[in-house]
């Protein structure tokens, strides 16, 4: 089974791509990479550390963060997303894809060359953030839909669950609606419609409503929202945290000598903590809804981001993450 | 001038609320209170130390937080929250009204028996909250329209303003509409609606949109959302600070000897932040909208927090909000 790796998506492209695959190799055995880019640049990187166990797709043109998603898909036939995205849908032996590109391209990309998965509306992005019980939490969707109908959320809390059982291998994982209250009656009125199809769904566990401030608690696994609401949530917990981190440091830094003692006897905790909710250790979020499992690893990612974004992959597909979804699809939501 | 405040309003009622007034009738010479309840429960917990500045209302009812408010607000004409906005209505030397109780009842309460400024289409809940630069943010609206029309959020932004401007003392706050991504163009359709009515109205210093990130920035001074979004994203901030000064304690009393002296010498730093990021600090939020003044403390306000929110009611009548709100509203925006 071979992984399809975008070799120039990303800030740190191709060299942190190729360490990230070269990484991939060693850990798992049983994979080889297909990796598009420009071939002679990526050979010389890669420089015969592969064992011949990746293919290169060569490709001339590069899509940015800059760019139109869909003007980029439509015109950059030779770029190293869209090539690799088409080696995806045309090789069954292909199980999956990896991109630290553009989100915007990588979903657009993902929807008009390789599809959806049938019964699926829109796809979704789903990161997987830390919890403070040391666990993950999966919230989706965090910004593929700004503006949902009441079955898609029935459909991200199918493609959570099946994600949460196949990468977190949580058995019967608890999912949420993200609202304004716990209560069964709060909500906007999306989510008043969703409440009770997600009641009726069978095939997840759902929980009822939750609060925003219950996000990380480690007390759900799947977070279910609209895309605009979840992306707020999402940014909101990220920047609460990195700014709590860095209030920490300024106030040790001003705090004078005893400060800074303490600050030295309490380095292991800090550094654990900073582990503990780094947004980036899962690895990529996964884009589900696709008819074949594709991760879009973060913008920034260097090499340990990129092996586990190819662990997903890998992951999505021996748990048969497709099959999953497809048959936990209520049969009687239809948009 | 007077405050009217429900007495009975909030989980440490009556105790906390006798005390804030008291501590409030001294920090504030210029102003006297009306306070709601059970008189002779009152008096006796005032005992004297009110120098004849407080007038009680008898009340024999109260409302609780699981009521709901309509019906509450219907049928509990003689609650301490119904007569102490009636009060508030009839009285022009009253100038504002403070309670701790349910926020829904309070909300109605608000509407129903005190009515809305002429232009206002409903009135928004908003909180004060520390930002890690130690400044304040303002965020409207928190909770009190899950679902708005894109006029309304070009209201909560003149009320924001306006309240900015009289109770954090900003000569031009700096606006931003909270969005999935900062570009212009980013937002679900409400959003999209909404950017170019905020772009067109003068009476505030729109600076375009922002992400959830950068909330408690310290880099905008009023954040504008619908009801729905702007609760995830507040209570998203307040679980994650609350859940990651937890897992800073957690790891501290298990990290051993070490740790507990780290501790020990960052005592004050930790202290520190705990005061700059506490939610309760600043008073409570303002309910804007309203004809009068109206705080909504948090329901386990201590004394302190009665005082403040005393404060903010005074702070918002001197500085004349409710004309500032009126004449900064846009006269083409209608729904």
């Amino acid at each position: 089974m071979k992984v399809v790796v975008d070799g120039y998506g990303g800030d740190n492209a191709p060299e942190a791509v190729v360490e990230g695959v070269i990484m991939a190799l060693n850990e798992y055995p049983d994979i080889d990479i297909v990796l598009t880019g420009d071939e002679d640049k990526l050979k010389s990187l890669v420089n015969g550390r592969d064992g011949g166990r990746i293919e290169y797709v060569h490709t001339t043109e590069v899509i940015t963060n800059e760019e139109s998603p869909t003007e980029a898909i439509k015109h950059k036939k030779e770029s190293s997303l869209v090539k690799g995205l088409d080696r995806l849908k045309a090789d069954d032996e292909c199980i999956g894809f990896v991109s630290a590109g553009s989100t915007g391209a990588v979903l657009t990309g993902s929807i008009m060359r390789v599809g959806r998965i049938r019964g699926i509306t829109r796809p979704a992005i789903c990161p997987i953030l830390p919890t403070i019980k040391g666990g993950n939490v999966l919230l989706i969707d965090c910004g593929a839909n700004a503006d949902c109908k009441a079955p898609m959320l029935v459909q991200f809390a199918v493609m959570g669950t099946a994600y949460a059982k196949a990468v977190l291998g949580i058995t019967t994982p608890r999912v949420a609606l993200l609202s304004n209250g716990t209560e069964d009656k709060k909500g906007n009125e999306l989510n008043k419609e969703a409440f009770p199809l997600l009641k009726e769904c069978e095939s997840i566990n759902f929980l009822g409503n939750m609060e925003g401030r219950e996000l990380i608690s480690g007390d759900y696994d799947v977070v279910v929202s609209d895309g605009f609401s979840g992306n707020v949530s999402l940014k909101t917990c990220e920047g609460t945290a990195v700014g709590i981190l860095k209030l920490l440091k300024g106030a040790i830094l001003n705090g004078g000598l005893r400060a800074k003692l303490g600050y030295l006897l309490l380095k292991p905790v800090f550094k654990n903590i900073k582990k503990t909710m780094d947004f980036n250790e899962g690895g990529g979020a996964a884009l589900l809804g696709i008819a074949k499992p594709i991760i879009k690893s973060h913008g920034a990612s260097k090499a340990k981001s990129i092996c586990c974004s190819i662990g997903q992959v890998r992951d999505m597909h021996l748990k048969n993450i497709i099959e999953s979804i497809k048959s936990g699809l209520p049969q009687t939501v239809n948009l």
